[in-house]
């Protein structure tokens, strides 16, 4: 069904007051699930407050908010105190960019959380402070790494962010095949998986939702792949992740923020990127190809049309299951 | 021809001596070099000193040494001033583990330079401080972006690395389908290049090593490899690199330095990394594969072997072509 943007933030805001949230912490959760939405990215949109829903039914809600630990100019760890990620990546992100701006160079670690969400949502903002962000963040062990039919490490995404006027660059990707808000939407809406993303628990390649979670789904691009995937979990257990973290619980999370005039002049380094973007989207294409884009393009205008129009579309199985909240 | 460890050493010592280096600077690109042999990565090793010396005939020598630039207690920029890029490297990586050791956290850049070399070997200094490292290095742009057919950054080398013991775990990747030393070896040697590598200068596909470097290198892992390289070389743009540097020159190189204990425990992090290595070396390999391994394990193995058996193997034909010099 259609939903306008004002009832859309109405809808998360009100079901995170259902589960317990106070009002005052959700700015930036209910902002990051209709940045998704805009963002043609509906699997972590409004269809997370479901799964928000039945994870607070399974393990209750966080009894204590955030507390920073470790403190140095240049660093702080976040203990989430099993508070969701979307809360304590805004925590990591304000302390990324205040510490940054004044020392030039910040650490920021956030430990027993879970669902940290889009990582370009934090280093939008990151950017927009002038400042260039690297974000990690593991999960539960859902996916095996390449060669393998366990699951070693999550869906763990990465994103690096680098300011440019209202245009960052910014580049966020899953190292899994398939990440598991798809893979959960699919067993919701009774759809099967692409071929080559999941194996069940028997290591056989399978494309049932239920025999994935079951089983692992697949890392992406093989090797090297894995090997971005293997990372991504140290850095979380850098910041207090177990090895291999129990079920969307005890996720760790690393921001890395830097002034970039450490290294170079800021109006020299905005022209050379403003020159890159243009040569990117000036390669001569393959055959038959459309053009060249820059990261980050197709979701900046992506979301320009969906507030130009002024509504989203929500599946109607998943507004039933909010209103069930 | 069969060397041995010793002897490769003296060659690419006096190769350097005879192209101009002054011995008290090739500790470390002579290690550097023989290291890459040591792993099996004979692109990379003694094959080099051919195509340093083709690139001192094309530009000349260098005129002056190095110099440090925009220094904080946090970071620097070491200016290359056209040297090459294992002592540029070297100096940045010794200046990283300073700098982190005192800070906690390093940003240092690398500008007016070439050739970096691999990466881990700069990591394996790094970690073995019991520092954490992220190291990037753009090159000219010989690569293509995804769906497209002009280069449009380097073979753009990253490499994570984390400390354990004598063991750190290293991941060190090109993001190009096809390294640059590839490419050049292939054609020294008369070979063809792998099919799916390269195009010609008219965008046209292409196995032909002369007709890749009239064209342009494929970049690996599709859109998510692409978005990579273009981080990569932001990079490196922000250490100073041009967006589009001259061939083998002009090139930047960043690393990030971090002592774990800004965010934990360095004994239970060091135990979680044991227990995580164990877990993943025990997966399930895939029907019929091999066992999985952790990044680093190979190389590992390979030069202990390669040491222990006092040799290395070098084409008569590299071999021929350095005793040139």
């Amino acid at each position: 069904m259609k939903l306008t943007l004002d009832d859309a933030r109405t809808l998360a805001h009100e079901a995170f007051v259902k589960m317990g949230y106070h009002p005052d912490t959700l700015a930036s959760p209910v902002a990051h699930l209709i940045d998704c939405e805009l963002r043609g990215l509906n699997f972590a949109g409004l269809a997370r407050l479901v799964s928000i829903a039945e994870r607070h039914r399974k393990y209750g809600a966080p009894s204590q908010g955030l507390s920073v630990e470790r403190e140095t100019p240049v660093s702080a760890l976040v203990a989430g105190h099993d508070q969701i990620g979307y809360i304590v990546g805004q925590k990591m992100t304000d302390l990324a960019v205040e510490k940054a701006q004044k020392s030039g160079l910040a650490l920021i670690g956030g430990k027993d959380t879970w669902y940290t969400g889009m990582l370009s949502f934090y280093a939008e903002q990151i950017c927009a402070r002038g400042l260039v962000a690297m974000i990690f963040s593991n999960t539960a062990p859902w996916v095996a790494p390449h060669g393998g039919t366990e699951g070693r490490f999550g869906t763990n995404p990465v994103c690096f962010g680098f300011p440019f006027r209202d245009m960052p660059v910014i580049w966020d990707i899953g190292t899994s095949e398939i990440i598991h808000a798809q893979v959960l939407l699919a067993k919701r809406l009774g759809h099967i998986l692409p071929e080559g993303t999941a194996y069940d628990k028997d290591g056989v390649p399978t494309v049932d939702p239920d025999a994935a979670f079951d089983g692992a789904f697949s890392v992406w691009g093989g090797h090297k792949g894995s090997g971005l995937a293997m990372m991504v979990q140290l850095m979380g257990m850098m910041a207090g992740s177990a090895h291999l973290p129990d079920d969307l619980s005890g996720f760790g999370m690393v921001i890395v923020a830097a002034k970039p005039d450490l290294l170079r002049d800021p109006t020299e380094f905005d022209a050379e990127i403003e020159a890159y973007s243009k040569a990117i989207r000036e390669t001569r294409p393959v055959a038959d190809g459309p053009p060249v884009r820059m990261p980050f393009d197709r979701s900046r205008q992506d979301r320009a049309k969906v507030r130009a129009r002024g509504w989203i579309d929500v599946p109607d199985e998943v507004h039933a299951l909010i209103l069930d909240i």
